[in-house]
């Protein structure tokens, strides 16, 4: 049992220093908006949490609703997705993915305004 | 050293675990902006990265700036900064401690618009 456990943790191990080797390439995908009044939040929510759990290609993804609400901080905009990509091919293949062209139609149409930001992500810390 | 590298392992593992436990709470603090015509970028980035260095209660730090430049989309802005804490009472520290309030007031001079959200993060995937 302890050697099952110790085989286990260098499994993660290794899994981790690919991990930080990996992250030097990654592309972020950057979606800030305000959605249009009577807009069901939670219905457009959870189909980008299916959307993202279904793609393959899309490494990571983490949304958040902002709770500070300083409207001269703010610009009106209330929530944030980020989704994380291996490298640029990945986010591109995501882009033209049947399932994202699909629910980008859904989107657009419940958002009141946007701002979109795609980079190669610059991770200062953790720096391991 | 078999052995010490097994030891090893597992404390990575059980760190591992941990981390995952406790990403539930973060609280992330997003900044979108566009910079002033004539401001040395890399001087503003090289300032925040040491903040954020220093300020221990910064527990990640990632930035970046657009490469796709589609004015409908990113609306101007050209950079994105995300600072993560472990919980609410950190951030609340963090924007209060003084190596925070002196470099805000050379931030928000070289700034021509900003959007700023702070959210608990909802970590979709990975899962674990």
């Amino acid at each position: 049992m302890n050697n099952i456990l110790c085989i286990y943790s260098r499994f993660w191990l290794r899994h981790l220093v690919f991990m930080g080797a990996g992250a030097m390439g990654e592309i972020k995908h950057l979606v800030v908006v305000k959605f249009k009044e009577g807009v069901v939040v939670e219905e457009i929510i959870k189909g980008m949490e299916k959307l993202v759990t279904e793609v393959d290609l899309v490494k990571s993804f983490e949304w958040g609703q902002d709770t500070e609400g300083h409207e001269m901080l703010t610009q009106g905009f209330t929530h944030s997705f980020a989704m994380t990509f291996d490298k640029k091919e990945d986010y591109a293949a995501f882009q033209s993915h049947p399932s994202h062209v699909e629910y980008s139609a859904t989107f657009s149409a419940a958002i009141e305004k946007i701002v979109v930001l795609c980079f190669p992500c610059v991770r200062v810390k953790p720096t391991g």
